[in-house]
C-alpha cells in the first residue's frame, strides 16, 4: 500500500473535535498554497475560503449550522464558496501566459471570448453548478492536504446557507459550497468506519 | 516536501493522451475502491462511474465533447454522475451499522426521518448541488489515486450532458457532474503549468 493510500483511509470526517486546539494562520496558509493547485474549468479558480477563528463569529456559525458541537470545538470553521462569476476573470487569469509568450494573443482572444460564451450560453444554474464543482474539487483536495499534516476535518452541508452568509458577508456572487471543520479529532466515542458500497455497486462500464 | 505534496504538484490536467494506451478494468476497479472511501452527506455515496473502453462508444462520446482529441486518445472516458435519488437509500446504507449493534434501533430511526426530512425540505435545487458536491469531491480524489499510480486525468465539463445521456442510458435522477478522460499523458506539447492566484486572493480570515 503506497503512503497515499494509507492517507485517504486514514482521512476520515471527525465527529468532534478536542476543544482549545490552536491552528496558526501560517499553517493554514502553507495548506492553502498547494490547494491552490485543484484542477478548475478553464483554470478559472472558482473558489474562495473563509476561515474562523474568532471565537464570537464562530459562535455565531454554531448557531447557524444547528448547534453541531464540531463547530464550536474546532480549531477552525471554514466556509468554502464557489464564485459563479469566475469566468469574467479570464482575461486577467490568463495574462501571464500572453505575457510569457506561451499564448498568442490570437489564441488569448480566442480563449476569452469563448470562455465568456460559454458560460453566457448555458446561464445561471450551469453557473452555480460550477462554483458547487469547482469548489468541491478542491475542498476534497484540501481536506487530504490537511490529513497529510496531522490535521482532522468534516465536510458539512447542515446550516443555514442565507444565515451563514450574513454572519460572514459572503456576496451573492458566491455560493457557499460547504464549511469544513478542522482540528484534532477527539476519538474517544469515535465509531467504526460507515459502510461503503462495493465497486460494482457505483461503477458500470459502457453504460450505466 | 511530503511525498503527497509531490503528488498534489504533480497531477495537472492532461491536453492529450499517448493513443492505444490500455487500462484493465481490474485496475480501474482497484481504484474505484479506494475512491470508496470520499467523503458524503450523511454517507449516502450520491456518486456513480461510468467507465467506457469501448471504441464506438467512446467515438459518439467524442461526438459529445466538442470532438476533443483528448477524449479519442485517452485509455478511457469516464462520467460521473451523482445520483439526486442517494438520500432514497439512507435505510439502506445504516443498516449495517444497526445490524452491528453500533447504532441503536432509536438512532437508526432518528437518522433515516431526519435524513429524509433534510432532503425533503430543501428541495429540487439543493439535491442537484448535493450531487454535483458529492461527485466533485470523489471525483478529485480519483483523480489522484489515478496519479499515484502512474496515470494522467482531465476533468472536463465541455460537453453536452442530453446527448451523453442518451448514448449512456443515464436516467434523469443522475447528473452528469463531470467527465474525466485517462491516460498516459502526451507531453510532447505540454505547457508551463497555468497561472495560481496568490493565498491572499484566495482566502479570507473572519469574513469576505
Amino acid at each position: 500500500m503506497s503512503s497515499f493510500e494509507t492517507l485517504v483511509k486514514d482521512r476520515r470526517s471527525a465527529m468532534k473535535f478536542i476543544p482549545d486546539v490552536d491552528i496558526s494562520e501560517r499553517e493554514l496558509n502553507e495548506m492553502f498554497s498547494l490547494t491552490k493547485f485543484a484542477p478548475s474549468a478553464f483554470n478559472l479558480q472558482h473558489t474562495h475560503y473563509i476561515v474562523v477563528k474568532d471565537p464570537e463569529i464562530k459562535n455565531k456559525l454554531y448557531g447557524a449550522a444547528n448547534k453541531q458541537y464540531k463547530v464550536l470545538s474546532s480549531s477552525a470553521v471554514i466556509l468554502v464558496l464557489g464564485n459563479t462569476n469566475a469566468y469574467q476573470d479570464v482575461g486577467p487569469i490568463h495574462e501571464g501566459l500572453l505575457n510569457l509568450g506561451v499564448m498568442s494573443k490570437q489564441e488569448y482572444d480566442m480563449t476569452v471570448d469563448s470562455v465568456l460564451s460559454f458560460y453566457g450560453e448555458r446561464g445561471e444554474s450551469f453557473k452555480r453548478d460550477e462554483a458547487i464543482r469547482s469548489a468541491s474539487l478542491s475542498a476534497m483536495l484540501f481536506m487530504l492536504i490537511a490529513k497529510d499534516r496531522g490535521w482532522d476535518t468534516c465536510p458539512m452541508i447542515g446550516f443555514d446557507p442565507v444565515a451563514v452568509g450574513q454572519i460572514l458577508n459572503i456576496p451573492d456572487t458566491h455560493v457557499p459550497a460547504m464549511m469544513i471543520t478542522i482540528g484534532h479529532e477527539d476519538t474517544s466515542t469515535q465509531r467504526p468506519r460507515g459502510y461503503r458500497k462495493p465497486v460494482g455497486e457505483f461503477v458500470s462500464y459502457n453504460g450505466f
